[in-house]
């Protein structure tokens, strides 16, 4: 076994400390990474803290992962040492489904394995993330970091930058189309450079007036605060297309009134309680309220090589690993520009 | 004026009765109708007891309208007199936004003019449906009847199946689709009938076992009693398009886990109070929760030839004018297989 040493949670109510654990031995087809960061993603505080009430313990969290190969399997191919790559939140999937075999591992039809609170499909026990000195990923979901880009910057490409890219590529957003964001968050801000990048036009929804400046100076053509009935209303049946990322509880309807003719709405933020919609909203211009869930390997690599080529990565505040539930604790108030990145030097 | 007879209500608590009016002289655009049959939407019930609290005294419903061309005007090139024709929904848009340009009058961004509570454009005041003697409409507007085509059955297809031809022709059901219609009204019947045509297996969720034997001669390869979650769960994730034609509350989230990747659940009937969605229901496969209205008027005369080429009309029965109320009353029900029509004779 691999030993290795990251930060973890040994039950819902403890903190995040500490921790020494095992890895699987390399396989044949496993590249060993030397992890420089991880993004802090709001989803590793929910699987810590056990809000999705399927936590198995200890739970090691962290799905932005870069850093360096380290060593790889006689069967590794793509890899060689020394080079920077990246793992997001995706480490298997059944890869002989029509998802999968589509390149779209992320809707596997037997499921995907996580990059933490999976199933380690060789020693068994929950897979761990990235909170951590070192992974062993499989070679087919490991990515290449494109030469030149900022590492520590590149992290949360890896979930949050995917999260958006995947459905702004699949409803075709581009150049002569109106575009919203709705939220400046991680995603967010991801969804706003990347739409702009696209060629859209791109209109940020938010509901602190105090967002606007930084809004622009990210992409945003236009910012709408959305409690504003009149800003909302000037535009009714104008939009292509709307990425939300919004995790709580919001009035979807006001925004299905804002798309046009077959325009779709994408909730990429996962709210707990069911939201109201009501049939008249999608009826009406034959609009679509659907959903977008990170996204598969290959576009994946397509995402990172569209960011490297447009220059894009996200901003970030750097943390040490000690100061992670600190950093759990401004990001439930939302104060982060916008995603913490632990630096694993500090481990 | 042209003097006209018809049934109609004149004010919200009052019966359907018989009642004189005029509509305007038939201009050279014009097509004047001698209406033959009209079939009975929820839709008249709804108007003429101004359940949309939108109604305009009197009100005369009906927008599933066939019959033939009494006279035309001098512009009129594309109909003449004896000629079996149609109309529906709508008989007037903006012909010049973007979708009217597209042939989606039923999504005119300057909103369409309804068959009855719309507006009439020449000497104002309501339009006037079906229940009547005969109708003014604008050549753009009338649709032709495929030659054969059983007249009185035909009258259904303007509305029940346009409605459902229209998304599922849009969302491009086809042969190796698996196809789901909720609810066996009259849209659902329609649609049955019309995705069994199209080449897709076709499986109808009921409440009502009693049903199933209906619904296999109409064209359902299976039926689902929709209340039993042993039988639903066993089409988790297998289907690629379900069309919702049901009216009233309903779980939405129980359809949507039942599409595949990529699959859309459309919403024909339109429920008054807003429906529950869970963003996981459409998140996990990227699924669509969308709407449809109606159909245009190039796609509705699609509609008919396609009817007319694989011998399709609706299952009515047929009813005289004053028989109108016993006919909501038995609506209200659901008992009906499945279109009650009146015959216009009997006026």
């Amino acid at each position: 076994m691999l030993q290795c040493v990251g930060y973890g949670a040994t039950a819902a109510s403890a903190p995040v400390a500490p921790i020494s654990f095992n890895r699987r031995d390399p396989g044949a087809e496993d590249v060993v990474i030397k992890i420089a960061f991880c993004g802090v993603c709001h989803s590793d505080l929910h699987q810590v803290r056990n809000e999705w009430r399927n936590t198995v313990y200890p739970c090691i969290p962290g799905h932005e992962i870069v850093g360096h190969v380290e060593s790889v399997g006689a069967g590794v191919t793509r890899f060689k040492v020394g080079d920077a790559v990246g793992v997001g939140c995706l480490v298997g999937s059944c890869r002989t489904c029509s998802a999968c075999q589509k390149g779209f591992e992320n809707y596997c039809e037997n499921g995907f394995n996580g990059t933490y609170n999976g199933v380690d499909p060789i020693i068994g026990g929950p897979t761990f993330g990235g909170y951590s000195d070192k992974i062993v990923v499989d070679q087919h979901f490991v990515l290449t970091i494109p030469e030149g880009m900022d590492l520590a910057a590149a992290a949360p490409l890896l979930c949050a930058g995917i999260t958006t890219y995947s459905p702004l590529r699949h409803w075709k957003v581009g150049p002569g189309h109106k575009v919203g964001i709705v939220g400046l968050g991680g995603l967010g801000h991801m969804g706003l450079k990347i739409a702009h990048a696209m060629g859209a036009r791109v209109v940020l929804f938010t509901t602190s007036a105090g967002k606007a400046e930084d809004a622009k100076k990210l992409g945003a053509d236009e910012v709408v605060i959305s409690k504003n009935a009149d800003e909302m209303a000037k535009h009714t049946d104008s939009f292509d297309f709307i990425l939300d990322t919004v995790a709580a509880d919001h009035p979807i309807d006001a925004y299905l009134g804002l798309l046009k003719l077959d325009g779709t709405l994408c909730q990429v933020g996962a709210p707990e309680n069911p939201l109201s919609v009501s049939a008249f909203s999608v009826i009406w211009r034959r609009r679509s309220f659907a959903g977008s869930l990170i996204g598969g390997i290959p576009e994946t690599q397509e995402m990172l090589d569209f960011c490297a080529e447009h220059g894009l990565t996200a901003d970030i505040e750097m943390i040490k690993m000690d100061e992670i539930e600190g950093a759990y604790a401004r990001m439930l108030k939302s104060d982060v520009k916008y995603r913490f990145v632990v630096d694993m030097a500090s481990l």
